[in-house]
């Protein structure tokens, strides 16, 4: 009846989706100290800055001197985000510390291309090709597709699934004029639209046109739903997942201040645990790593779990 | 695959909850508003207070005021809760107003029942007894089983689906003693330890079990997984699940100060509707009505669909 997955990859995003959103100023030194404890909580996967003009986003003004000063630890894949080559051009500076890789960034609503890139579709994918050639230049591998607004858009409403299809037409598109096959697929719940529902019947027609394609889900918990989606993308055997410790982050989107972020990792560790599926994640320390990010940031963030404690805390003293 | 649900009862216990839980005091004015509020969302079904002791649970020392005060809607069912004789005999002072019916209650956990009721299993099932006994001489109806603890317990740990078993055959034998039938039972996760696993395992048995019973989920979001449990049991066609507004509530049990209690009505309402399912209610009035809630306790409630608004209105805007 379902297709659960026996492993999960949890690509822990805390440190740069939160920083990005917070007002701030953050010490560098509290940022790399969250870093290092989910270096410590058995997570594979995290992502620790944006190399993003610090003009557009202040909190990432140190991305450098957090790259640089984080302690690497053996078998954890560290990751930063950006959207051209110059910020291309200051990842490649931490090469020996971070995996340098990027995707190609499509939209399947072309209002929220307007609103967040600043550009239509059709500018965006020209903006994608010229990208894709300056990462190839300077030899990094582009071997993923990011898709956003794939569940619905505050500026458009729902999103047809066609709108996804087509998004990922163009991706491919643009890999296969730069002589790329792109065999992963991030589908981003970007604005909190998805529910159950709408994740099986996505990632269902994406499956059915692209079986060999590898997808990743990127959800916001934005109206409740994130954990369910998770359930939902579990259940088709979805196995790698973006989630933030803590739920760090938020909803920079119109009409939304205050909106909860991204699922928080803790939470679908938690649900992974209980079901059986191996995530490699000591949950006790990642709620430690969690309650630090509060700490760091200086008010709560949204996960319950942080609040209510562990069911191992309570097994044990039961 | 799925045996969902075309319609959904959502139970309205947000008043009752929240109430009897805020550290207050709050005006009898203000919680009447909020009943008052709530029905003109189309909710069918809102418990609005506890007949408990003032001593007890300070937060309802007004309970008859706000029985009294209330303007009754027609088509909804209107409700309260109490224990014990006493509280029985207030209630029926609104016969008039309310639904006076009460339920077996038991519990799959023998340290809970201790924690809890102060007394063990053996002493409750007594108890209970004498509750239903002295209900039926004041010829109120029990047609109810509500099994406390039935997915974990934080004293005990796991509830094996054997205790949850166990404590419905006590039920029903203290039922078939005094010639009652009981065909329904609510299952509740009082300490949020369930999981959408554990959802589908102990329905599954009590389906087996007991196939006539219609089943009531009272699910917690401790930790984040509320809505997905939920999710779980619309997809084994539960179709009744008790809520509060704006996830108004919270977890009086050690070692959870802070933690959220009830799922958030609204937040069910949207994963209903978003799966077409009928909930008959406004959820733009619902959002409106935690936002009220929000104000009468004079805090942030955990909802984050009060945060966010509803997909209508983006969908409107669109």
């Amino acid at each position: 009846m379902t297709d659960l997955p026996t492993r999960v990859e949890i690509r822990e995003e805390g440190p740069r989706e939160g920083f990005q959103i917070e007002p701030g100023p953050i010490p560098t030194a509290r940022k790399i100290a969250l870093v290092d404890a989910l270096s410590a909580t058995g997570l594979h996967h995290i992502q620790v800055c944006s190399f993003v003009s610090p003009k557009i986003v202040p909190g990432w003004a140190d991305a450098e001197q957090v790259a640089a000063g984080f302690d690497p630890k053996p078998g954890v894949t560290y990751t930063a985000l950006w959207f051209n080559a110059a910020g291309m051009n200051r990842a490649l500076t931490f090469r020996d510390r971070m995996k340098v890789e990027t995707a190609v960034t499509v939209v399947a609503s072309e209002a929220f291309s307007l609103k967040n890139l600043n550009r239509d579709r059709a500018k965006n994918i020209e903006a994608q090709h010229v990208n894709v050639r300056a990462h190839q230049e300077a030899g990094v591998p582009v071997t993923r597709i990011s898709v956003q607004a794939a569940f619905g858009c505050n500026y458009a409403g729902d999103v047809p699934v066609e709108a996804v299809m087509q998004a990922l037409e163009d991706a491919f598109a643009i890999g296969a004029a730069n002589g790329l096959t792109l065999p992963e697929a991030t589908l981003a719940d970007t604005m909190g639209w998805a529910t159950p529902a709408r994740i099986e019947r996505v990632v269902g027609e994406v499956r059915s046109r692209w079986p060999d394609l590898s997808l990743i889900l990127h959800l916001h918990d934005t109206r409740g739903l994130g954990i369910a989606n998770a359930h939902a993308g579990l259940r088709m055997g979805i196995h790698r997942f973006d989630t933030t410790v803590g739920g760090l982050g938020g909803c920079p989107f119109a009409g939304q201040p205050g909106a909860p972020g991204n699922i928080a990792s803790e939470e679908l560790v938690l649900l992974c645990q209980e079901m059986g599926i191996e995530t490699g994640v000591d949950l006790d320390a990642l709620v430690e790593a969690g309650r630090l990010a509060e700490e760091v940031v200086g008010h709560r963030l949204p996960s319950t779990l942080l609040r209510s404690g562990t069911l191992a805390r309570f097994r044990r003293a039961a």
